[in-house]
């Protein structure tokens, strides 16, 4: 039987990234030596890097005057370092989440915060969308895809200040106008690397304008000047970028992927909409394309451990909800194929015929 | 023929981590899902957290009152990160080479840094030993092996303010006496795992002193409190250590460790000094057990690129010295047997037969 992971992160990687990864690491480009302990210096690394930082660039339509850097920390670390760098005096965030409000919180070290608009009253089940940016802002921060509760902002927002975006759970899921971009960062372990990976897309000109001094490995301008090699970078999982962003491109690029994460998308979402057993959490028009949130219907409240466990019977895993919304949680990411999906579906309208009344 | 690598970092690593790494990568505790996509919060990665943590801190033998925790960023982060957390107004570094410069320039940012000694006139090629260390300081920060200069602090200082010593190439290389600091840390990519992982052993009663607010993700306590998952942690350089860690202990733990490099140092030494064609670079009694460096004798210099070609023919790679020293490394970490540091010292016989005048 085929196994499927829905686990939200680190989570679904394509198999050509395992397996190269794998081979890599027993023997690094023919030279008997291991991925894991070549040094980053050395030329054939240095192809890795240059490779990967090419290759984000071309699928995601990079334009000139950006800047495609990779750091470690995680994305929880750029929740401090994007004030560091850009926020003077005032800063605007849109709280859509748990990561948003992480964000946010952050940035109130370091200057004014407002926050233009939250839906925390409705446990986070909708994107908000009346509000006003203030154009005295120095930035406008939203997290593209919360991925605790299943919602997703589906277009580039216009904004009057640069536009900083955490798009951890939805990069390359979607076409992106960079552009309208001032910043987008985001932890690799969804759709592209391993964890212990960090991506930042800095659009050049926003930065060195701040008047605090910067600590060296929190300033952007050190990692771009460097090309990520200001110190050791996390090697490994570079390695699995690279290999994740060859597949990506040898499979269509971003808009096949997008294609074909829309048909995965309306598949389940149609199964929770037409099955009676169970129900969705969110404002159908801010729906997921990466994070399925649902939930049973109230009538069958109390089976989510037998759904669970009959899920797991079909080889479909990590399929429980977040705790802050309970339930199941799909993440159907990238390298999840339909058949994933399709088996999730016809396990629930399996389930559906066991315990329907 | 069999190939040694004598990289200063990345660096050579036990076969079985590097083995069991691979197998985890395609198939994670028998789950057929891989090690990278697996959730960091199931019961098997904690376990892997878990055990690593454990065998930290009995191979290390860490006292009571000391965290171990496992970041992001590199020791390079760490040096804001220690001034962040405990400089309230005033520190003392001594400065031995070029990690010892940069953690104190960013710790400059942070309050009073006073050097208490510089070997940087002599291009550090010796440790300062007559210095006073103010006793008004928040701690004494020292670098106790250079990468890069060959030189090693061979014990365990005595200090009258918090000790912090950056570790990152020789930890588990020799028996450490914890209690006589206040904090120790360094990148994982020598003696422990891939890059992409930094370890910190920190005297718990030591933070919360500071006035400064400090950022979420650059306050020890928030790793402490979450044991190093208050975010996704770097997955597979964590399992790689614990597979050093277990490859440590099977070998006799860190004891074992030290007479073998006691051993390998003093066999690759002892040929430097006999052989007329090279030469040492540092003072004797501050030579690094970790990373050996050596030049030609003068009047052998020039032949450099036709050494490093010989020693490749031999399966010796990556024995160019650091360009602020010139001539030769050979990094002999623990992974390094004591037959790859023969092969180099008989490589070193036979080229002084070749071009000895």
């Amino acid at each position: 039987m085929k196994k499927y992971n829905f686990s939200a992160g680190p989570s679904i990687l394509p198999q050509q990234t395992i397996e190269e990864t794998a081979k890599a690491i027993l023997d690094f480009n023919g030279s008997s030596f291991s991925l894991m302990e070549v040094s980053h210096r050395g030329k054939d690394f240095q192809g890795v890097m240059d490779e990967t930082v090419e290759l984000f660039k071309e699928l995601l339509e990079v334009p000139a005057g950006y800047s495609v850097i990779f750091l470690g920390g995680g994305a929880s670390l750029q929740f401090c370092m994007i004030p560091y760098n850009l926020l003077e005096k005032k800063a605007a965030y849109l709280n859509t989440g748990t990561w948003a409000s992480k964000a946010l919180k952050e940035a109130k070290l370091f200057g004014e915060v407002v926050e233009v608009a939250t839906s925390k009253p409705a446990n986070f089940t909708y994107i908000p969308k009346d509000y006003v940016i203030p154009t005295d802002a120095d930035y406008f921060h939203v997290t593209t895809n919360n991925t605790i509760f299943g919602t997703e902002l589906h277009k580039d927002l216009d904004s009057p200040v640069p536009l900083v975006a955490d798009m951890s759970s939805d990069i390359f899921s979607r076409p992106v106008n960079v552009s309208k971009y001032g910043l987008i960062y985001g932890g690799a372990q969804k759709n592209l690397a391993p964890a212990g990976l960090t991506f930042v897309i800095v659009k050049d000109e926003l930065l060195g304008k701040v008047t605090r001094p910067i600590p060296t490995m929190l300033d952007y301008r050190t990692h771009i000047e460097n090309g990520s090699m200001f110190n050791t970078p996390p090697v490994v999982p570079i390695y699995g970028a690279m290999q994740t962003l060859r597949w990506l491109k040898a499979n269509g690029g971003v808009p096949a992927m997008y294609k074909r994460n829309k048909e995965k998308a309306a598949l389940l979402y149609n199964e929770i909409d037409r099955n009676p057993v169970f129900k969705g959490t969110c404002a159908i028009e801010d729906r997921s394309l990466m994070n399925v949130c649902f939930v049973l219907s109230s009538e069958y409240e109390g089976n989510e451990a037998a759904f669970l466990e009959f899920a797991k019977s079909k080889g479909l895993y990590e399929l429980k909800g977040h705790r802050s919304v309970g339930g199941f949680r799909a993440s159907i990411y990238n390298a999840m194929p339909i058949e994933g999906v399709q088996a999730l579906v016809d396990a629930m309208k399996e389930f559906e015929k066991q315990i329907a009344k």
